[in-house]
């Protein structure tokens, strides 16, 4: 079988909390044993590990919506794989799995803790991505806190991201004006041309906040916030009455020392603006109905998306940086074989 | 009658539009003839003036959530008084009707402009407070938007003030935590001794955030914010997971040029807090059932309330300044005869 005794485990350990910038050098490539299933578990070799903008969180000393990662212990982050040996009667050597398993090779945990995947109907990385947490991240924001109706604007930030790829392109399906927020303007002509938004606005521009106000010429009915900071004073003043703002990410924010915030709290009193921080593992009971959705959108080509690829666990830390600082196009991976 | 061809209207109106903090430089007292009630209108001499924060917004040449103020006209506000004259059936000479005269002594409307109240009930200055808009403004944002459970902890700012105090006792009724943020030792100990608040913290005190801390060991899962600024900041740092924070006013901002607002946007996101901007006339179906829960709670000695009393539409503005800064103790009146 594939894990031989000479074969190792290759993983990535938090080595020490960032200051500020998290460096490569806050990462160790490590190697272990690869770990024997117990009774229950299965032994899964991740093909794939997601990089998403929450791990940054969990690298800090800090109270958190779930446990800080430790130091010395393996990076936290979803995984798709292959489970290659079974002590539980409900996956089977061969199946492919969805779980947690975190920046390393191989893992072992229980089988319940594992979800089975058709890789037939869409490819195994998207379970990671479009038809995953961050799929279900903007069907939980957007439909059930923002609720959109037909006509109204939606804005969105980091468009071109795994979350607000799908914001935007689920706000249309919905008959909503969509308007996306990216960096540069290769990623703001794709929001338009290959996802069908209404608008492409890029931040580093020195004309985006005149930018912003030509896409939203009816004000902003929604804003799904994803990153803080300049871009959420921009979009704040263009809120219409009885906007809501599911609050999802602050990217811009996660590496500063000394983070802004939100300066323009007047327009959410004069406005009766809605703000909502969520977590999509908080409503686990709207999953199921939400990736039937999402994947009857992909297969239907409702839904597009694009992936940035990483090759190997020794470049996840760069790839991970790199996403936090906006680098990557669609969903940020690291394919692991 | 009273209203003979020598005798004048006084009014005070809007004169200039302050930058930073309003001035009584920026009114202007002058006379008007008293009007002729038209067709359907009655003619009122206000008996009581209302003064609120939210006038300070309306002195401003921006976007708010209703007209804005005009120069030379004058000065809006909610009154009570006394119907002179009448020409429309549904009123008659000698009822109290509660409206929205403004800063003057007489004023004609059309009948269905005003409220008639019952003064044997309650005392008729109480329309303009606890059975009146900063009531339902407490009952709305509270009960509608914030929901405390029994055992929660509510912590309010601005909590001697007419609504304020109103949001604690309602907090105290409904099984809850009453945590009431003034400022100053008397005002903390009015909250603690006659509204039975479980603690008064002075935001003026060198240990404010420890008090606070001290005085929510459970943290806080409600947030009634009227003045933004540095408590909002330190309560925000005490928000429990799922905490609400009805945003009703931001008084301690209402005269800056340069706006603190909310630099913990953090907290909101990890614990998953509801910011809800609101205005209480946008709910007008809320207000007879909150009207008849606020009397029956007066009525039974539930809820109870101070006012602070100005003599003479001549000594509005000062008065107005002063309740902006905190030197009133409960609700701010002009009494006008």
């Amino acid at each position: 079988m594939e894990t031989g005794t000479m074969e190792k485990n290759k993983q990535v350990l938090l080595k020490s909390r960032p200051k500020g910038w998290v460096s490569e050098a806050d990462f160790e490539l490590a190697e272990a044993p690869i770990p024997q299933p117990g009774e229950g578990q299965v032994l899964v070799r991740n093909h794939w590990l997601s990089l998403d903008p929450y791990m940054r969180g969990r690298m800090n000393d800090t109270k958190s919506y779930s446990a800080k990662a430790e130091i010395g212990e393996v990076m936290v982050g979803g995984t798709v794989g292959e489970v290659i040996e079974t002590r539980d009667p409900s996956l089977k050597k061969g199946d492919f799995v969805v779980g947690m398993l975190g920046w390393q090779q191989y893992g072992a945990a229980p089988a319940k803790a594992f979800r089975a995947i058709d890789t037939k109907a869409v490819p195994a990385q998207a379970y990671l991505g479009v038809v995953g947490m961050p799929g279900v991240t903007a069907w939980v924001g957007l439909l059930t806190i923002a609720e959109p109706k037909p006509g109204e604007t939606v804005v969105v930030s980091a468009a071109s991201g795994a979350v607000g790829s799908v914001v935007g392109q689920i706000a249309k399906i919905r008959g909503a004006r969509a308007v996306g927020i990216a960096g540069g303007p290769e990623k703001c002509r794709y929001l338009v041309e290959e996802l069908s938004f209404d608008a492409g606005i890029d931040y580093k521009s020195s004309s985006f906040v005149r930018d912003l106000e030509a896409a939203t010429p009816k004000g902003v009915d929604v804003y799904f916030e994803n990153v803080g900071g300049d871009v959420l004073e921009a979009v704040s003043r263009r809120f219409n009455p009885f906007a809501r703002m599911p609050l999802c990410g602050l990217v811009s924010q996660y590496n500063e020392t000394n983070p802004v915030g939100l300066r323009n709290l007047h327009s959410f009193l004069v406005n009766r603006v809605k703000l909502q921080g969520f977590i999509v593992s908080d409503k686990p009971e709207l999953w199921p109905r939400a990736l039937q959705e999402l994947a009857s959108w992909v297969a239907s080509g409702k839904i597009k998306y694009r992936e940035t690829v990483a090759q190997g666990l020794e470049n996840a830390s760069k790839a991970f940086i790199g996403m936090l600082k906006g680098e990557n196009f669609g969903k940020q991976l690291v394919k692991l074989v």
